[in-house]
């Protein structure tokens, strides 16, 4: 029989054995400041659990699960952990947290840990059964499930590639139960270096069906040990063959030693089927490893290097020669169980088979042409066999005996992760390199359970889905729900003053030119007025002249020849006075009105404008390259050239209460304020951005207005505005976070657009 | 009082006194081979008369009147009578011409010339009367109407500077009037340069009502002399002031002289309002001139020098000092008639007052900053004073003297006109400029009556109006029918690659790449495959390496530094074998399929490829750059290169019949030829492109699809085909022309989707 390893080597698999899929599921209960259980509801805003993709409740109402979807690398994974962490992190109440270890807080009576609140009565009613059977507490355990799949096109070519199977399904079968069977065998390391669950309080021992007195003070894992959940002795199912899982499986069921397949608590379980049965045609899917504690140094309840290490584990598993024998299965659930009751600081008893393993281990990696990185993840697990004090029960205990207690050291972790996360609230750990806009949109998705897919990430491009409806999403707003048509209008000024001038709105007069001499041609139109000649298609100022008093004939000529530098088509319009505002147009309403103020600080009559612009640029939200919300204030030629025109150096320290401006444009991107005025601005404002927003058919939209007084009513024969123009893909993060007023989020309204029944 | 002169001066309007607004109706007969008049109904593919903007029926069904809009040039409105004629041409049937002069060609009995078949009964019973009044042989009479407006900006300048005039109204109806009673003074100058009606059908003056005999054997205009059409003599309306014109229109029609006041006949009337009354309030918008001759030297009724004397002259109506009083009006019109009955080759009577006209008109360019054209221009007329041959009608005589009558010499250059036309089918005249999609699409909108606004002529962006509905469209057939994010899918291969793949469509197998190492850990997924390699964001060949039958890893490795080159995303895909077709799917039906071939020529065994390339290029439908719709074939280094890989050289002589390939690409901008292949390719293949476009969610879209054969029925289980992409805004043009099987002209079917309603 043709080995997997000698099969590898044949076909040159080796890049493929090191791919796979990952899914992880995290347990975690909701405490409260004090250290003790939140009793609350599972929180309205996270939507409906019965088909959250993401934050779903495990046995109770009060702990939470956590669910990465299947991705095909471990970086991807911890990315969705920390980006769903976020999400849950900042929605709970105020005062709760994430309680980051498999033991629980001290509970309640039995009685009143509540049960998950689900839609499904069948659901209810197996939460039910098992705090019948178990004890509540035993099911307030927490941990992480691991689901690891092998790349399917791997697979098929290793079968290709040998003899004693003659379908891919038993193939199949046969690499995976090899998995199941060596990993339950040799699973005693995984409880040794990731084992976390020292101690636990007296009371969880006391309450009826749990009453046990542990070896130690403090072991390694309580929850890996037979004080942990697990069936009653008279389960026994064997990884033998897929039919006799399936036949063992469903007798226990049928004698009612489980009350569902799903109670089958073993350290692996085979997956890729609703029903046990279905596998034995379909076959195995993938394997879900069910042992791991939550790691209490991760704010996310594994570690990266966690991750990787149970991944070349796994395929140690499947790439050693032998394969474990069900006697040597039991053989190894007792090795654990022996492992998972030392005492932590202690060397293992099978330290020696620990650095077989890890030796097998890094051979693998050097045979399949590995990286340095796995190399250096097994070396570590290697010194944590030589040093306990290393493994994170060791460390546990060094931290509870430091804080006093385990739930102080848990709570001083909980409250440390959930500021992490408060931090910085405009992003989302693990998606912080798409843009803000993005990020605001994944974030209510996430919230309220719409799949999220990021189909290119460099471009924001977003696949949600929720029940049966698809959206595509780039850019955070530019969606189905938008006509082709709207934004070319918008891309291109002159036709959408055109378009908006035809039906009655106010836009600055002036014409489009392509040549020179038509625009001398032209100007006896403008040689009494303010104008501003720019060139048609450029945005950032470069070849504008602004002549607020009107210009003469040369220096009119001038300011043409320097726009027809930048661009063949220029525009000479009329100069208008006033206070420009954006407004957010979002599905036929004014969403949010934003003042933009240039650069400026406010002195104290003590500090420098350098330190004064320092100081400013401290605040978490402000950052550089669009990464937050505001951009940090410059010092460069600019900025000090402006001073200098008012009389400044940065050296000098204006009077308390001056406020002293560092650009002249109120672009955020040079480091402007800003100030939200929804609610201040006249109504007939708004009703004008929505009319001219649907008049170029725009459902998302942002409107430039000039408004010299807000206060005044506009109207169409006296508008108190002139429109400068409309914006497709118009920047949503600038209206969530402000310097001044009510932030706008405005994610949720374009999900809303896009999903009317989302809640 | 404060002349118009002197205003102008003051306050340095003389370019905006150039400016106009212009407008022109151009009558024409329908007229056959023979050169009879054509009895056959308006084409019913000109959409409905009844709203048609631009293509109308005059007095009889067989008497086009062809309207410009309103337009700010004559460069405009000469380019938009090409672009009418060019519809109207190309519309009427195969043996219909336009008859190219004013008067009518020899008319059938008078029962038997159809008056216009109009939806409006009002319209037909006014001609009715018409006919009974004047008959209908006067009415078969055509011309041009010359709208003509000044600046409004102007208009309002002046009346500021002034204080003769206590409201703007009264302002414009002095200059407006004063343009009237000064034209009709010195009209007869117009009809000496621009009298096109020498000589007419014996059998025309016959028919009752019309009898009379000329002058001479030759007149300069029977139309512009007391046998054209007149009112009868007892009708006399006053241009003193507005009152009085009202009041003797009014009078008038109320005596029964005039049956509407629209059949007032005059040499100009005084517009802008429905109602004569009405613009007592208003006042005079614009000035309509009635008194041009078909220029028959001109395809469209009115050269572009003629419109610009007409302007010039318009303003030294103006610009004069004097204003005629009515008894000169009455005096102008006996000169003008005068000189419409004076032979064509004589000099004119008032030719004393003529160059005196024309040295004023030179003063008034010099004094208001004119250009040299607009001299030469006036320049030109001067020498017609003095050479009357140089007149219309003069050669016009010549012209009937050589052909032997005027009905050969008119038929003779109708037809001339019509070849014209028809020899550039693929570009509409006046607008060769814009993309031939877009030429495409401005023509049947033209056809159709739906308005057309061009609001951005470079970017290819028009406004389209029917009946109450606005539609916009930017490069043909982007639209607000369209779905924003559709496009934005299209534009990026991996998300359109991974959205049709996930709905099981067949895509080549492949993925995206960032960094090299990425690409180089799944090279075991290619090494036995066909594979192309290419950055993800170019399209034009740059970067690409094919590898048709599988890359070692060295080739592979050098293949993706070659494309990384490029871009910093690229992708690796497998190589799929088989004949590409162009799908246009257009609102879920697939309206045509494209099969392109590189550049080639065919053999004859006598000519070199060289004289075969020169000779296939001859083709009209070949151009460059983009104007024609087939590319003309290079001899460049690639094709060089490619003979030579061959065996030949550009003057090998191939053997008759060999096909010989310039290029190995198939681009209709490289050279190549195209097939309509539509109704030959299997149904389940259209199924599928419909499909794919409907996930996507366009509804205009190019789907290119690998099929190796295209009589094999296509299923979701075994597909037939390979998609390679989907393009936004696909061409339209190289459906229309094709090299072999039939052209699908896909402008009409956008315009239905916009506009379900148009017939």
């Amino acid at each position: 029989m043709k080995t997997i390893k000698d099969n590898i080597k044949e076909i040159e698999m080796d890049q493929a054995f090191h791919q796979a899929i990952y899914g992880i599921e995290k347990e975690g209960l909701r405490v409260l400041n004090s250290g003790e259980l939140s009793l609350a509801k599972h929180p309205s805003e996270l939507g409906n659990r019965s088909f959250h993709p993401y934050i779903q409740t495990d046995f109770s109402e009060t702990q939470l699960e956590l669910i990465t979807p299947p991705l095909h690398s471990i970086y991807e994974t911890n990315r969705w952990l920390k980006g769903i962490h976020d999400v849950t992190l900042r929605t709970i109440p105020k005062d709760e947290f994430i309680w980051p270890m498999s033991m629980p807080v001290p509970l309640p009576e039995e009685s009143i840990i509540p049960i998950a609140d689900l839609d499904n009565q069948d659901a209810v009613a197996y939460r039910n059964h098992l705090a019948a059977k178990y004890g509540k507490n035993k099911q307030m355990l927490s941990g992480i499930h691991y689901n690891f799949e092998l790349d399917k096109e791997m697979m098929r070519q290793l079968y290709l590639n040998q003899k004693d199977y003659t379908n891919l399904v038993q193939f199949q079968s046969f690499v995976y139960l090899k998995l199941a069977r060596n990993f339950l065998r040799y699973r005693w390391i995984l409880t040794y270096l990731l084992g976390a669950a020292p101690v636990v309080d007296s009371s969880f021992f006391k309450n009826k069906k749990c009453e046990m007195t542990l070896p130690e003070k403090y072991i390694r894992s309580i929850r890996c040990s037979h004080f942990g959940y697990a069936n009653s002795e008279d389960v026994s199912i064997s990884f033998e063959s897929v039919e006799k899982y399936v036949e063992n499986l469903e007798t226990a069921v049928n004698e009612g030693k489980l009350s569902e397949e799903k109670e089958f608590y073993s350290g692996v379980r085979l997956r890729g089927t609703k029903k046990a049965r279905e596998m034995l045609e379909q076959g195995i899917s993938y394997v879900e490893l069910r042992i791991f504690d939550l790691n209490p140094f991760s704010a996310f309840g594994i570690a990266e290097e966690d991750m990787q290490f149970i991944h070349l584990f796994c395929m140690l598993m499947i790439y050693k020669e032998e394969s474990a024998t069900m006697a040597e299965v039991e053989k190894g659930k007792e090795m654990s169980d022996l492992v998972a009751l030392e005492y932590p600081f202690d060397t293992t008893h099978y330290h020696q088979e620990g650095i077989e393993l890890i030796n097998q281990m890094i051979k693998m990696i050097q045979e399949t042409n590995g990286s340095r990185d796995q190399i250096d993840c097994v070396q570590q697990a290697k010194d944590k066999l030589e040093k306990p004090e290393m493994t994170l029960a060791a460390r546990m205990i060094k931290g509870i005996e430091e804080s006093g207690d385990y739930v102080s050291f848990g709570m001083k972790l909980a409250k440390k992760y959930k500021e992490e996360s408060l931090e910085k609230p405009y992003i989302v750990r693990g998606f912080e390199n798409m843009e803000l806009s993005t990020q605001l949109l994944i974030f209510d998705a996430i919230k309220k359970g719409i799949t999220v897919e990021i189909l290119d990430e460099t471009e924001q491009f977003l696949k949600l889905s929720y029940k049966n409806q698809i959206e595509y999403v780039k850019n955070a707003n530019m969606t189905s729900k938008d006509q082709y048509i709207a934004p070319l209008i918008m891309e291109n000024k002159t036709v959408t003053k055109k378009i908006l001038a035809s039906k009655g709105f106010n836009v600055p007069a002036g014409e489009e030119y392509h040549d020179k001499s038509e625009a001398e041609k032209n100007y006896w139109l403008y040689k009494n007025k303010g104008i501003v000649i720019k060139p048609k298609s450029t945005n950032y100022g470069v070849g504008i002249s602004i002549f607020k008093e009107g210009a003469n004939f040369d220096a009119y000529q001038s300011a043409l020849d320097f726009a027809f530098k930048e661009d063949s088509t220029i525009l000479v319009e009329e100069f208008i006075e006033g206070t420009e505002y954006r407004f957010f147009v979002l599905d036929g309403k004014v969403a949010a009105i934003l003042l933009r103020t240039p650069a400026n600080v406010i002195g104290d009559g003590k500090q420098t404008i350098k330190e004064l612009v320092s100081e400013k640029n401290k605040d978490p939200l402000r950052g550089t390259n669009h990464r937050a919300p505001f951009e940090e204030i410059q010092l460069d030629e600019i900025e000090q050239l402006m001073l200098k025109e008012q009389g400044y150096t940065t050296e000098s320290i204006p009077k308390k209460d001056n406020q002293v401006f560092l650009r002249e444009n109120s672009n955020m991107s040079t480091g402007g304020d800003s100030t939200d005025v929804t609610d201040s601005i006249d109504e007939s404002y708004k009703k004008a951005a929505v009319e001219m927003t649907g008049i170029i058919g725009a459902r998302v939209c942002g409107v430039d207005l000039i408004i010299p007084d807000y206060n005044h009513i506009s109207t169409k024969e006296n508008p108190g505005y002139t429109a400068l123009e409309a914006n497709f893909n118009p920047a949503m993060h600038m209206h969530a976070y402000v310097s001044k007023g009510e932030g706008r989020p405005l994610a949720m309204g374009i999900l809303k657009m896009l999903f009317p029944e989302i809640i």
